[in-house]
């Protein structure tokens, strides 16, 4: 079955030099990736998660991007069924391809055409996160902070993904909006319970946005309830969009993921330009979770120390809150901006050293080279911490990382024998609480603490 | 604790007199009517559906309708936490509050006034049906048709609940809006349904209309879904609103209570000047309710014979075909209202015969006097045969009815042997499959089919 | 030609019986009436402003309410062509049409059901304006206080019209919004200078919001500019209509009527309830006014005194000036509006002594007992002295008024020595600046200063 | 005085790198440019239209861009007061100073960036002319075709410009918008009339779009009530955007220019490929113009031939009709557009040969060279005999033909006798009806038509 499907958002509005690049562009491999996130959105009404297996029931679906004198238009072939009702897509996952379109296809051409930009430079990649979120239109200029950003694993259990949902309840009744990594578990849990809030308070507009990026949009399709997806270009644009459109965090309970986020953050937060930025960063939990987030708090404490702690605060069992926490900064943020005369919607003040702004690639001997010492600025050692972090991860459950392990065995995480000490307790009870891999699996550690013998 | 609450609706703009009757006037039969559906309302977020378990735990509650010279104000005190969000009451909740102040005393207030209404007149009873829905706002000039009335038990089991959410979100999905009797089970189901279809298609302006009257408000207190709340003086006049402004109906399975509902609406459709009304109705629900479903159209088709069963489509277990079949009636209702000039938004055309707008009281010997014979009009069987299910709800239920059984023994219910026949088998499959009583308890049929020896 | 015009406004959403209400009870004198003022709004498009000529041209017309399923509609047979492009009635005619069978029709009816009104009180009457300003919707519960009251002459001089002109885009220019009498001269300037002013500041809900009464409308149709049109049942309710719904009034040049309106507003506010009311009064004209505006206020300082001048302020020729006092007075109607309760946008708190509720009719023996002495509250003498002028400016041009002269010679007008000089003084100059009557024309006064001979 | 100007529109929500480049890149030149057309914005209330006597007046004034965190900022010194309400600038006004930030600063920074735009190219042009109205955000995707160019002269009489009001206000009657060149004389009086029109209709979102560009604006400040501006590069993209953007087109009387603009659509209209497109073009006047109009199209029926003709209408003293045929061709355009899948916005499948997109300079060789002989297509002799009265137009008025003409004696216009005859016919009768300069100069001709001897 052939569809037709008209453009939606600022991909209504393209110029025929535009359309032309975008119907002729598009290189073998960038096709593939942009055919593969279409599925993904239009499946998203679908049981299964599983990419691969979504990319083998659907292996003859086909995308072509039309021109046409008024624009683009797209053609579907074997599309999944579900994204249509009596033969018309339906709205919410028309929005969502045509946000694929713009930010894989029409970004690239775009990044090409500008050249001006040097992504090696700071400043603009700061430019280029800001330009494809004014683009998806998700910068608001005249509306008041009041965006939540949440964090958390896709695997929580049941009892962790409720307490997600009671905490978007009490947020969306507080007239909050979520932003997430817009997957499963505590990025789908916040959205639904916010949605029940504002239809509470009679908010119509509230907002669900979902930051993703290509690699994981397969494997994690965004929730229908997302209103507003883009798709940055990899994991620290992404992570850079967060922070600068958020005003204030809340993390979750999840696994080693969770703590290099929550390392990303503080790396940030502890960078003395930031000394004065108000940014509410929430922990919070059920009761079950307690333990996990003491072992975080400790780890923390002891390796940047005391500061470092200072800039979050740990909730456990007690939803209304954490909203309420959050609500009360709102004000205060506000008036941070207007006194420096920074935008609402972008915190563009915001130091974000270089160092988080560039991927680290997860092999053995960048690994070995990590300093773990306390002999520098405590930013400085949290970046490096959620770089070990970032290993883990990659070796845990990533393709690469995995093979990584299997050729030259686990990382070897060495450093300060205190901070070595903290690292082995934190990880050891990530394992012991079922956090490193899904629960009923033996987990063999992909790492090594302290020095090979 | 004591709260002020500001008016909203049709409330915010009353005149002096208005404000003074309105404060002055209730009597105390009135005023602790208007009292506990106040509660019922502020008490929507919590978990309990008892109605006497919420009287009893907030026997403390007050509420004073107090005089300014802008308008009215509510004060509550020792009011239900749950209501409140940081002390500010949650907008929804604060919306159905005024709902209730303005159904329940304002507009008893303008029965007074208006000497002309002669509420034993049909046409009468229309008008006040309609200046209620008016006065609460919820008839709109200029909508297309696109109302779906859903009925059903409110005690039913969760396949059949999952289902009723199931056709919600088909419905919603093509861009419908519900209307019911704002209970849980199959009055809750399509509501929160719906909202996800409406979200899917971005729609943000879904109507979830319920419709309620003063005996059941405290018992199934709306849902914080609904943002359109009418409070009915009686289950007729509640009736008369449902069928007006429904542009289709949903039977979902319930118990004899739904049985009369039926027989109320296909009593209406079968009323000659009703011949040409295109009213979509549709019974659906579940695999596991075809046998319902089945005794249900036989009973029909053995007394009001195969017309009655023309106007109504049996649909099992497929949620997407009964939302096609309603959306593809719309234009259809439409152009039949256009044609004869009557509004898209309250059926004025529609002849309910007066029989179908007056109670019927549940006693002895008006059972017993019942015409359950062929020698009259389908319409008219219809009529007698929805108060003797009416009966069978009130003696299963209702406090006057158990009592009446209590002192004369079961309802004699007699008439032509063929229609006793069915009616026998209907109302013994009702009791084997559960739906007299709730599930458990052993069924003591408060009727007896055929004459009493 | 016949034309069918569909209702809009609050005339969207009768019952059946209402329409039934509508459509027979009309006496043949309100059939005229509703039809004469249908037909001057009809008109509002033409050069000429003489009611009797355009009587006389559509002396064919035609006005039939029918009623329909729907609710009513309007049949016109040779209505003026102008109401009309390419057949279509112009949105504007339609709703001004709509407001006239709303307020005269409709209210009629309402006022003959509400048994309970009884227009000799004072806080009924008030009531009826308010019912029916809500019913025609002009009252907006949220909206701050923005809306100034234009009063002065409807034959002003160029000069002077350019000047209401100017003042009202410097009003516009300030975001407030215009009430007047809805006729040319001062009535209409104003309005056409705000509509400058709002489309400067992109203001697109700007409101020109009309009062007028039956025996005015024929004679000075509403201008189309105005978007909200109320026909008050008489010359008392409609400036009590002006008085509880503005927030600032504003006084041009005018005659022996304007002159009233003043002694109306003034003998309003020297109520000692009315202290503490912050109204502002603004007396302003052209440079060419100086020296009617000098008159005015030596007469009232002479009579009511110096508290009564406090009360307004005179700004010659300069336009801004005159809209800044008034922008800076907003907060605090605002804030006292707040402070004691009060709605902003209807003055509930505002004491009128039923002595300027109810009309006085001008007749010489009335004329010769009114007490114009110093032996009384200020308030008091306004009443006394604002019938005075009342009874010239009948006098001067009502049909019933000149027989009454013809008949018994012209109105003796006594009291205390000292108001006497000053209203000889006062009334010589008007008639030297030809305000009694149109310039050209040889005055020959219908009163006579001080005792009979 | 030194005020502060917060951005909006587009200007809202610039990156940055943005911010920077159009705080630092300016040169000399640009940023004199853009001082005087800011200059000339703020002017628009003033009396005067003279851009020499603002420049004088004003010559104290100052504008600076200034760079803050969230964006950009404008400082003014010693702007004109009128611009000002109480100290807030008026809103129109602060727009229109962002469009000229926009269309001259920003513009030409994006045009600099974009390497491989190539505008000698026909399609790079178009597209550069698209992407500055989508900027701009006046391309409304899902507008209906109702936008109604119309072009005549500046400086015409009394009577025509009464007349250009009139069918302003008969197609805002019809609810369709105006796009003119946005100074005065016949682009300020179609909007006029059409805000009166809109108004009648309460159409209170209609459109006055100005289309200027740098060398005219200063001299031809955009009226108070455009409410759309944008500064285009130079007059021959200001003239593809209006073909492109509008619907229609309206010419009232004027001079050589006016004729020009006649030979421009003629020209493009005339081209094989526009042979289906639907664009009703009216020739309107009062009866005043009628010898006017009768000159032209003898002209237009000798030179470019009957086809020609029947291209436009003329439309003598009846602005009703006028608007009529225009309001009864949109549903026409609507069908063509989607029959071949073009935007209703923006004309893309509209053939402009590159001829008609490149300047022509006003050179005696230049004008010597033209071929003016039936040798070619109509469409061809139409640019060049546009290009011939682009020549008698620089010479009358512009500085740069005024020196040319001095130097070396008139123009040279030569071609086919016939077209020689009608041409001369035509330009005296343009001298004959003063329309070759301003009443009361003795006209000196600036060409000669014929060989010279």
């Amino acid at each position: 079955m052939i569809t037709h499907i008209n453009p939606v958002g600022s991909m209504n509005l393209l110029s025929k030099l535009e359309v032309d690049q975008l119907t002729l562009s598009a290189s073998e491999d960038i096709y593939l990736l942009y055919r593969n996130c279409s599925l993904a959105v239009l499946n998203s009404g679908s049981k299964t998660d599983s990419s691969r297996e979504i990319l083998e029931r659907y292996k003859n679906f086909e995308i072509n991007v039309l021109s046409r004198e008024r624009g683009v238009k797209l053609e579907l072939a074997n599309a999944p069924e579900d994204a249509f009702v009596d033969g018309e897509i339906i709205r919410g996952i028309q929005e969502h391809l045509f946000s694929v379109l713009r930010d894989i296809l029409y970004v690239s051409n775009e990044i090409k055409e500008q050249a001006h930009l040097d992504l090696n430079q700071s400043s603009h990649i700061t430019n280029l996160v800001f330009s494809m979120l004014r683009n998806a239109r998700v910068i608001h200029p005249r509306t008041e902070p009041n965006l939540v950003v949440c964090w958390g694993g896709h695997s929580i259990n049941d009892v962790e993904y409720q307490y997600t949902r009671e905490v978007g309840s009490q947020l969306g009744l507080r007239e909050l909006n979520i932003c997430t990594g817009c997957g499963p578990g505590a990025m789908e849990g916040p959205m639904k319970g916010a949605a029940v809030g504002h239809a509470k308070q009679r908010v119509n507009d509230g907002r669900y946005i979902g930051l993703t990026e290509p690699s994981i949009i397969a494997a994690e399709p965004p929730n229908p309830i997302v209103n507003e997806l883009i798709i940055l270009p990899d994991i620290e644009k992404r992570l850079e969009a967060f922070v600068r459109m958020g005003h204030a965090i809340v993390i979750f309970p999840g696994g080693a993921g969770t703590a290099e986020e929550l390392l990303y953050i503080l790396g940030i937060m502890l960078h003395p330009e930031n000394a004065r930025q108000p940014l509410p960063i929430v922990l919070t939990g059920p009761k079950s979770s307690e333990e996990y987030f003491k072992s975080i708090d400790e780890f923390i404490g002891a390796t940047l120390g005391h500061e470092a702690q200072q800039r979050y605060q740990i909730i456990i069992d007690d939803s209304a809150r954490a909203a309420q926490v959050i609500k009360q900064m709102m004000p205060k943020v506000k008036d941070y901006r207007r006194a420096i005369g920074d935008a609402y919607s972008f915190n563009w003040s915001l130091k974000i050293d270089s160092d988080f702004q560039h991927p680290f690639e997860p092999l053995h001997e960048n690994v070995e080279k990590l300093n773990l010492h306390f002999d520098q600025a405590p930013q400085d050692l949290a970046a490096n911490l959620r770089r070990a972090f970032s290993a883990i991860v990659s070796g845990n459950v990533k393709d690469e990382g995995i093979k990584q392990i299997e050729k030259h065995g686990p990382f070897i995480i060495d450093g300060d024998p205190k901070i070595m000490k903290m690292l082995d307790k934190l990880l050891k009870d990530f394992v012991s609480q079922h956090r490193m891999k899904l629960p009923g699996s033996n987990y063999e550690p992909c790492y090594r603490v302290g020095k090979a013998k």
